[in-house]
Order: structure tokens, then sequence, then C-alpha cells
């Protein structure tokens, strides 16, 4: 009755801030929806509410996951996510999923695909932001998350799919990296994107049961070969792959098991936070960066020449250089029209 | 005489671009040392003088090669590179070192490494640029290529040491990429940079003579199991690896017979052509991104502000959203001073 009550009326940046602070669902939800608002003021008093709740966050380990559609990631959340609920833990389930950019609508199903772990108390699950480019899709993904740590959710599990930017998007924000494989290395990796397996800090094998069983350990002893070779993705970190059976929940201890020893290794060696400090200002830059080239792209003046400049180097008209040199000029303003290379 | 005469006064455009297209190597020499000049005069006269010189290029193949320290790039290079003379190739070895903006010096050795070669007619060796950033030496290199081929230069050789950026630089100017290993992949390998073998058209084992070559012949294996896990560099082609011996000059030939392979397969679908103009365009944003980022990182008010919000980041008491907003707002000249977030 109270809650919805609240929910009818606007809430007060106040509101948003102790309803955080105390665990409460419904007000965590909406201070992810006003984090994903793109109107100036929500985003001015999502900054304010962020700014506040910062001192709380920290708390808890991030785990990436990703793996090829199909590689069984929503079942082995939900699997692992079971698993942490009733070790005690407060699990937060964030997806980041680049082709909502394009339908404008997420994966409507996560929550029926994580069935059981919806249901409990102690598990949070949202679904990708929709809209916007993928660099405003995992700034929405970052905050969320410093929600969810200040809400008191000590395990954070962020989703996407290995086949596009985006995971490395998420390696960037999150502690530990794993990738849900399936067996039969030698095909499937086809599908994943160059690199991706140097950023794992573990390869899971995932649907390990039933006839796939022998399948699955051959493919560990290969991915295990291949990973000797990569440089590890953690300094100081041996990357390895392990086999899972999400069906059979076999497997999902030695996940954490592996995950726990991670963290201490990391935290022994200063890693741990070091990294933690590096992507937020890492993180920083990239948005300047980003906003820089957005100017640029969307400066008149540049967006009338580019199209002819372009033709000018491909039919070698004039030089890269030069053509750079023009386009920075029409952008700082400092000369406009006169764009002939070359005298 | 005529050659001394010609050193001693101030060359001319015309000198520069007459004395390039007729393969005058004294002046393809001067044309390259103006174009690695930073005087803002030179660096005009540069623009020129490749401007009038890009309808005579792009007649070549571009082959970037890489390997770590020790691999035997030199020597193979020196093999190959007769090989090519005897051919009736003429021979450009260009090389990137970055190491070079430290010590700026380059590798003063390059000449005596490769001592047939450069006392070859149909060769022409320039060592690495030196002083500047990456980013300005490769700059320097890519249009010391286009000199090169306008020098009648058919086949471009571009060097680095595959332990840092350059060989993502390299990557980026050339047809195709070679990457020199040793034998024993398993330890060697731990030596090259992430991702460096999915930028491989092909792996060549070195050294493959002696007691080495049954290591050589497993390390192929090896190398061939891994090439096929990774997607291509080139669509279209398949990577593979090989064994030479620089030292008895076998396998120099089957490089050859790669690379032309390489070049039919790939004209013949248009990827050739398309990815040079890609480059090219590529090459441009890449001009400009890095000045605006120059631009931004040199603003005084930002120079004044970064270290100041780099420490409230990692403190907690700024988001980074908020951190990059101020910066922006302070390099855009449209607030000074109050960097106080979340009021």
């Amino acid at each position: 009755m109270d809650q919805q009550n609240k929910r009818k009326k606007k809430l007060s940046e106040d509101d948003y801030v102790n309803g955080v602070l105390e665990g409460n669902r419904t007000i965590l939800a909406q201070t992810i929806t006003l984090i994903e608002s793109n109107s100036l003021a929500h985003m001015n008093s999502a900054q304010n509410v962020l700014t506040r709740l910062l001192p709380h966050t920290g708390r808890s380990i991030r785990i990436g996951i990703t793996g090829v559609p199909g590689a069984g990631k929503s079942s082995l959340i939900e699997s692992f996510g079971m698993y942490l609920c009733e070790q005690g833990h407060k699990v937060a389930v964030l997806t980041i999923d680049p082709s909502s950019t394009i339908t404008k609508g997420s994966i409507l199903g996560d929550k029926t695909r994580m069935d059981s772990l919806s249901r409990n108390p102690n598990a949070f699950i949202r679904p990708s932001a929709s809209g916007g480019s993928l660099g405003g899709i995992a700034r929405k993904t970052r905050e969320s998350m410093l929600v969810c740590e200040a809400a008191g959710y000590d395990v954070i599990l962020i989703e996407t799919v290995g086949v596009g930017q985006s995971e490395v998007q998420v390696r960037s924000m999150v502690d530990y990296f794993l990738l849900v494989m399936l067996t039969g290395a030698g095909d499937e990796l086809q599908g994943i994107k160059k690199g991706i397996m140097e950023l794992a800090d573990s390869i899971v094998i995932n649907k390990a049961d039933g006839e796939n069983k022998i399948k699955a350990l051959a493919a560990k002893a290969e991915f295990n070969r291949i990973l000797h070779l990569l440089q590890p993705s953690t300094p100081g970190w041996t990357s390895k792959a392990y086999t899972v059976s999400a069906l059979l929940s076999e497997g999902i201890e030695e996940i954490w098991t592996e995950i726990l020893a991670f963290r201490q290794i990391t935290l022994d060696s200063g890693y741990f936070q070091k990294r933690r400090q590096n992507q937020m200002i890492d993180w920083m830059y990239n948005m300047v960066y980003d906003q820089l080239k957005h100017s640029f792209m969307n400066h008149e003046g540049v967006k009338l020449n580019l199209r002819s400049i372009e033709n000018s180097i491909v039919n070698g008209t004039i030089t890269a250089t030069l053509a750079a040199k023009n386009l920075l000029n029409i952008f700082e303003g400092t000369e406009r029209g006169n764009l002939n290379a070359g005298d």
C-alpha cells in the first residue's frame, strides 16, 4: 500500500537516495529508470542521486558473463544466482544488449528466462537499457550497477552477448570476466569475436551433461591449451577452463570458489583496487573522447564537407593528412570554404 | 657530380617531385627527410609534394613484417629482399620503431643488419623516423611509403617489433601482414602482444635449420591449429603457418608465392581495393581524433583541473559522468571554475 502510494507521486531526490539505501526494490527499479532517462532534468537528478550514493558503492564483486547466443548464459546465471542466494548473497543481474539499440526494446524474456531467480527476494534482475549508442547503454549499466551496490547487492552479474563490442565494454566495468562456451571448441570458436578469449578470467564449458560430457572434457583440455598460450587477462591470475552443467547444477560451486580465489589473490596484490580505479578514470576519458568525436561528427561544416573529402582521399586528389587538417580547420572555425589541397 | 651540386642547393618542390618520379635515390631520401621534418614550412612543402605524387602511388604490394626481437626479422628481410630483387622487383624497406621516440635515434644498424640488400641498386632501406608520438612516426612511414611507390618501388616491406602498439599501426597501412616466430611456440608466444596472431595473414617460423628443423615443424603444426581457431585477418584468406630458413634461404620463394596468391584472391574479391580505401579514410579519422584528444589534453583549464578531478573520481566524491561533463565544460569554455559535483 505504502509503496503503491509512493509510486504514484513524484519521488524527490531524498526519496530515491533513502529508498535505495533501505534496499527498497521498487525504488531501486525507479532509480534505474531515472538513470536510463534521456531527459535533461532526469539526468541532472540522476547525477545528484548517484553522487549521494557513491560512498555506499563498491562493496561487491562485479562479474561479467559473455558467450555466443545459445551457449546457455541465462540458465547458467539462473543456477549460479540461485546458488549464491542460498549462500546468503544478494545478487543483481544486469544485461547489456546492444541489439536493444536497434529494436528499441530489450530482451523481453529476461525474467522469464530466469524464472526461479526472478522470484527470489534476494535477487534483482534488470534487462538492458534500450535506445541510444552502445556507449550510452554501457554508461547506464555502470551507473545501475552502482545503485545496486548501494542497495546492498554484493554480487553483480553483468550479462552480454559475445558477438559485438559490448563484451569489451563489460570487461572494462567488472572485476572478473567469464566466457561461457559449448563443447566442440573448434567450431564454436568461429562464432566468437577476435581477442575475446584473451579478456576471460575463466572459460566455462556449459552443458557438460549426458552424451555431451566426454566432448566437454575434450573441449576443456583444448581451451586450457589455448589459454596457456595467451597472455592472462588479469596479471597474477592464470585463466583456466572448466566444465559445468547448469541443467544438473554441477560445477556451479566451483565457479564461485574460483571467483573467491581470484578476489583474494587480486586484493592481496592490490590489482583489484588498481583495476577499479583505472576503470573509473578510463571510463571518464572515454566519455570525454566520445563526446569530442560526437561534436566533431555533428558539426554542420564538417557534415557538409565530409563526403566530398572522403571521396577526394579515395580518388587520390588529397592526402589524408591535408584532409584531416582541412576538417579540423572547419571544426575549429579558423577556415571555412576553400578545401582545395596542394595550393 | 650533378647530384652533389643538387644536394647543396635547396630543392624546389618541382625538384622533389621530378627527382622522385625519375627514381633518383638521393632525392627520394631527401623527400623522406622533408616528410619527417617537424618544421611548419617543411610540412607544408611536404604535403604539396605528396599531393603531386599521389597519382603515381599505390602500384605496389605493401607487406608488414613483425615479430619479437630475436625472431630474425632482419635476416629474413635480407633474404626475401634479395630474392625479390633477383626477380626484377624494386624493394623499399621501411621501419617503424617506437623506441626511436624515446632514444631520439633509430636502429642505427638497419643498413648493416641488411648488408647485401643495402648495397643492391634495386633496394632502398630507410630506418624509422625518430622523435614524436607513435602516431607521428606512423604518419611519416605511411607518407614515405607513398613516396617510395611514386619512385617505382613495387614491393614495400614495413618492419616493426611486435611488442607494443606499432604492429596495429602497421597492420592498418599494409595489404599483407606477416608474423615472424621462432620454434617452441608455447614459450615464444608469451612474448607477443595480445591479439597479434589474429592480425597475421601468415606466420613464418624462422630458423628452421639444423637441429631446429624438427621443432620448427612441430611449431608449424601448433600454429596452424591455433590459426584454425581464430578468425582470419583478411576475409576470404586462410592464414597459415610455414617454416623458413633465412640462413639457408629455404622457404623464401614460398613466402612470395603465398603473397601473390593472396593478392590475386583479394583483388578478385575486391577486398584488396576496399581495404586500401578504408585504410586511407580510417587514417584520416584517426589523425582528426588524435588531434582532438591532443587539444583537449593540452587545454590550460583542463590541465589545471585534471589531477584533482581524477582524484575525486578515485575517492568517490564525483561520478565519472559528472567529471567528464565538467572537463568538457572547461574545454568548451562554457563554465570555468566551480567544479563541485552534485549541487
